[in-house]
Parts: C-alpha cells; structure tokens; sequence
C-alpha cells in the first residue's frame, strides 16, 4: 500500500472548494510560513477527511451509516466537519476522560460523541468494531491512503505559491501530513520533520529501522501524540529520506509565544514545533537556504498567550 | 494638498522589503479576507509610517533627533517599530494617563514615551511643539500625504492578489487607511467605509458636508476613536464618492468572535467592524458582488477571546 503523487493531484481535485487555500506569509527574504492555522476547524486534518469521504462516495461506500472516527482531537473535528459538510451523521469516539470542551466542540458540529474506554487506543479499538458492524466508514487520524493524499495537496500549493524554496519544515505526530507533503513534493523540495523530544514518534522509528511504540508526553502531546508511526508514513520516511529533528518543551512555549507577539498568529503547541526547530537551530539552515514553515494548528486557549 | 495614485505606487516601491506584503484568504466563492492584522506591530500602520520616514530621509529631513509622534496605540507603535528598523530615535507622546501595557510595548520598540497632558489632544499639541523645537519629524497618524499613501499600498496588493474584486470594506477612524485605498484603487472597485455606531466621524462629517468634530466611544475606540476625521480623508471622500455604514458595539462583538472561532484569526476590536457589517447586511451585498474585507489589526488582548 502506497500513495502517489497522482494519489494527491486527485485528492487537490475532489476537494477543491471544500477546503480553503490557506495563504503563505513571506516574513524574510528566505523564510515563508504556510498558514494552515486557517483551514477550516483550525487544522489541516480537513483536506485528509474530505478526501476520504469523497473518495468513499465515489465508489459507493458512504451510506446513511455515515462516518466513524476515533479522536477527541483535530482528527475528530475534522471528521465531524466534513460529515456534516457532506450531510452524512458522524459517530466520533472518545475516551471517557476526554476534556468537556472537546466534547462540546465534536457536539457543536453535531457529531454523536461516544465515550468509551479510559484512553485512546480502547476508544479506537471500539470505533473500528462499530464500523465494522454498521457499515460506517472508519476515517483514522493519519493512517489510510486517502488521508495522506489528502493532507498532500498542502504541497501542490505550496509549489504554486512559494517562488521557490528548497526545504520544507513539518510537525510529526503519526506522520500524515508530512508523508503527504513529501510524496507531494517528491524531488522538489527536502521535507523536514519536526517532533518534541517528549513526543519523538519519527525519530525513534528511523533510529529503530522498523515501527516501534514510543513514549509520548509533553505539552503538544494533544495533537502529536500518536504512540506508533503510520505504516504510511513509514514507507514514505524511506521512500523520500525524511529525517526528524526534536525540539525541547521550553523552545516550543517560546515559539509559540513568538508566533503570537511578532506575528500575530494564535497557534497550538504541537503546531508551534517547526518554527521552534529554526529558530532554536535544531533545524541548521545553510547560506541562503529557503524554507517553508508549516504552521498547522490553532486549537488553542487563547487565554494562554497574553 | 490631495494624494495621487502615483504617490501609492511612490510609497509600494519605497516601503517594499520593509513591510510584510499580507496574504489575502478566499472565505466563499465571493468574499476575500485581506489579512493586513498579520503585519509587523499587529495593524497597517507601518506601512504609512516607514513611507513618511523614507521620504522624509529621501529630503534630507531625517535627522538624528528622529521622529516624534502622539499615539498610545497603533500608529504609536508603528512609528516606533519603523524609527527602530531604520536607527533614528522616536519619541512618542501620550497622555499621563496611557495604559501601563501599551506604555511598556512601545517602550520594547525602544521608543522614548513621554506622558503628558490629561488627553490625546493635549499629548498631540505637546508632540507638535516638541517637534518644531527639535526639528524631528512629526509623523501624524493619519492625516499627512506620506501616511495616506503608504496605507494605500494595500490597495495594489489586492490588485495583484484577488482574481476580481466589485467592493472592499474599510474600517474608518481618521480615515487614512480608507483614503489611501480608495487612491490606489479608483475607479477599479468600490470602497465602503464602515464604523461603530458610537464613533462615526466620517459617517458625520459626510452628513454635514464638512470636517465637523464628532462624539466618539465604544468598545474600538481605542483604535478607531479620532474625533475628526483627516483632512485628506475628506477629500478622498469627495474624489471617490465614500460611503460609510455604522454597525452596533453588539455586531462588532459577534464578529470578533466568530473571527476567532470560524477563521482563528484573533483581532481588535476596530478591525472586527468591517466582517461586522458583511455579517449583519449592514452593508448589502447585491446578487455575486465579490467583495474584500480589510482585516486590519490584533493588537487586542486574546484572554478577552476564549
């Protein structure tokens, strides 16, 4: 199982129009940051889910049961938008420890929230049976073709928008989004993954050579957290040589910070990583170098930032 | 004394490098977000400033006794944060009783704040003497040629960045920003001014046909509160046939919300006017108008968001 460049140049057609085309900001002569904080619901999990909804249709495979996925987190927002988008019902599950305001927000897109299970992987395990038994469709957080190609097309714009550049910098949780820019990409650009060191998914696994479980923790834990690399991501990680560089608690805050105070953006901790790679020099750029930040999350309590 | 477009192209060449060029963002098939609150220092000011300290230093008239302004707010701050990256000193009055924060953050742009007077106008008329005795430059917030042309840099960004536009909605305090747009963009699109109910100096000053001083309060008045609307602003306002509609304190609240909860963009409360009368037909779109909708600054305290 792979996903292609095709893969994404049909992802960017099905979903054209569903999704915005979030702008890229210039902010020196050769740093651009590509605002993905905008998308609807405030991450780029949108473009991934959409693909797979619209895909499932054409081939017949989103019925009246609709949509299942397991996430309190961005990956469940996203499901619960693109549903209601399509009008088909949503059942999104989640711990039953899953934060009140989580769950509110999932309700407000009217999505059926079901609680089950003390953490995520029992609340996942029983989304896959419920699919399995209705007939819904399961949309996983990062680890299904149509989800990788979906988060792809950030890079068909990217090619678009961006006079040149010749490395792209990427947030890793399970490693969606950065598999979809690369094989977007391909030769064109070098992608760069960014992880916490408390939540280093990537990093292990290329040191490892195979998928393993890893430790995962920290503050942007909520949205990078997966314990296991997807298999996807993991063929990409070797298809296009990708590397991850790991960034301390305290550099994320404070780039977090920075984001808010220099340029006035309101982003998630998980989202905050890339831009603390370049500014602590985790990520070492060369003379002249041209890199795209992808900033890719607003889920936040802005009450955090003043 | 009137600005030309050729003044705003003037103004583009000499300011470019120094300002960010805001992305805009495609919302619905018909409306466009011009995200001019992702600028340096939070607002548009910078780009009036820097073309008032340019074409001061192309003169000749930038000395080392630097630039004097009277503003606790965004114009205070632009002028500071353009007199830094430029390395002349600034100086900027407020009133004795400017808030601490705001005193602080022009302080951090390595200004010199000086408190005086019990108001704005008493903190203008201390600037204006300083200014003469000095021979520092007196950048006013809006009502000067080299400010008015500057803001209307925005107005051939949306010329280069939106694929058609019928109409563009401005937020109005002193009018710079509105006059500066309409310059640039003449016949090529419709300018709408839009204001709060509690502080509609140009919707009064177009009532009574003449420059009149005008009651100002309410929840933007911090950045939208000038009295009397600029000189230039009027004329502008005769040349290009202006127009301003009012929305209410309760509009301009709601759209500052759903701003942050639908787009995650976090902005004052002056620049939420303009989506404010788009969301509540104050101004009426006609069937397929394609409008701009100026978002144009985030000084504001996110903490009042969540």
């Amino acid at each position: 199982m792979t996903v292609t460049r095709d893969d994404v140049l049909q992802a960017a057609r099905r979903i054209q129009g569903r999704v915005r085309r979030t702008p890229a900001l210039q902010v020196s002569p050769t740093v651009t940051f590509k605002l993905e904080l905008l998308q609807h619901v405030g991450s780029f999990k949108p473009r991934g889910a959409f693909n797979r909804l619209l895909g499932a249709k054409e081939q017949g495979l989103l019925t009246g049961q609709g949509v299942i996925a397991a996430s309190g987190g961005n990956a469940g927002l996203a499901a619960a938008y693109a549903s209601r988008e399509l009008g088909v019902p949503a059942r999104i599950f989640v711990p039953v420890n899953a934060p009140a305001p989580k769950v509110a927000r999932l309700r407000t897109l009217d999505a059926d929230v079901v609680q089950v299970g003390n953490e995520y992987a029992e609340a996942y395990e029983a989304a896959v049976m419920a699919a399995e038994e209705s007939g819904a469709l399961l949309v996983h957080a990062f680890d299904q073709p149509e989800i990788v190609a979906g988060q792809g097309t950030i890079g068909l714009e990217l090619l678009d928008q961006v006079d040149g550049f010749d490395t792209v910098l990427v947030a890793v949780g399970g490693g969606g989004l950065i598999a979809g820019i690369a094989t977007a990409l391909g030769d064109s650009a070098r992608v760069v993954g960014v992880e916490p060191e408390l939540a280093p998914t990537l990093h292990r696994t290329l040191a490892a050579g195979e998928l393993v479980d890893v430790q995962v923790g920290g503050l942007a834990a909520d949205s990078l957290g997966a314990r296991r690399l997807g298999t996807l991501a993991f063929e990409a990680a070797k298809s296009y040589d990708l590397r991850s560089v790991l960034v301390p608690e305290e550099a994320i805050v404070a780039a977090r910070n920075e984001l808010w105070h220099e340029y006035h953006l309101a982003v998630e901790h998980g989202a905050a990583v890339t831009y603390a790679a370049l500014r602590t020099g985790a990520y070492q750029l060369s003379d002249g170098e041209r890199v795209v930040v992808v900033v890719c999350g607003a889920n936040t309590d802005p009450s955090t930032l003043s």
